[in-house]
């Protein structure tokens, strides 16, 4: 599956943390996008889609939340609960987020600016389209 | 002074909220670099200099901080509290942070990667430099 666990370095000492995240260098893309995700209510899942090209670097820079994730073959869970923790994610996993904390923020930079029509929102849809995106990646292999 | 408060939009729903940030459209600089500042402890300053060219955009994206920004003229205290607030921040003016609640995380998208050469820490400095770039500002205009 296109995903990937990074750790950053934690710039701390006694008074605080910093982490740095700087484009082509310990984010693997150039960076056009940061979202934010925050005052998520009890029990919403968010999510629920995939992207044809979007790469992304999601960090829960506050509290936690969990992650599903599908190339199509079959889901894995992610927890997100470490601000020097970041999960990457390339083209064509379906995600789906929930159990947020109360306090959580979730910060996700992205590689591509926000693009309505990049996004499979049906999971039908998504396996028909992993499925040959596989076969087109396994072809090229 | 070189600073201006930026409100943006919350896309948000009963579900929760969501900010988006992109580079040279609702944020006017190519974002190279991104950082953010957690688990300060009470009674810490951070900050303490300025930049000679660097432009920075901060948002508090959870708790609160008080920001001192003195250009050369004296300072101004600005409180960040609230997600959709940024604070953007032009060359040489000299910022210190303080008032961190336990749960702030201080997000900040910068136009250049890290350069310890574009740090102003002497405040003595600052002030001769910021009189010289004020001058020529002047002149300029």
């Amino acid at each position: 599956m296109d995903i990937e666990r990074i750790h950053f370095q934690q710039h701390g000492d006694h008074g605080g943390q910093l982490v740095s995240l700087e484009e082509e260098r310990n984010v693997p893309f150039e960076i056009r996008r940061v979202y934010y995700i925050f005052a998520t209510q009890p029990k919403v899942h968010r999510g629920r889609h995939a992207h044809r090209h979007l790469r992304q670097l999601a960090v829960a820079v506050r509290g936690s939340v969990t992650i599903l994730l599908d190339d199509g073959t079959g889901p894995v869970e992610v927890v997100l609960n470490d601000p020097s923790q970041g999960l990457l994610l390339g083209d064509m996993v379906w995600r789906e987020l929930y159990d947020f904390s109360d306090d959580c923020v979730l910060m996700v930079l992205a590689d591509q600016f926000y693009d309505p029509a990049d996004y499979i929102t049906d999971y039908d849809e998504f396996l028909r389209e992993a499925n040959g995106y596989r076969r087109v990646e396994g072809a090229v292999a």
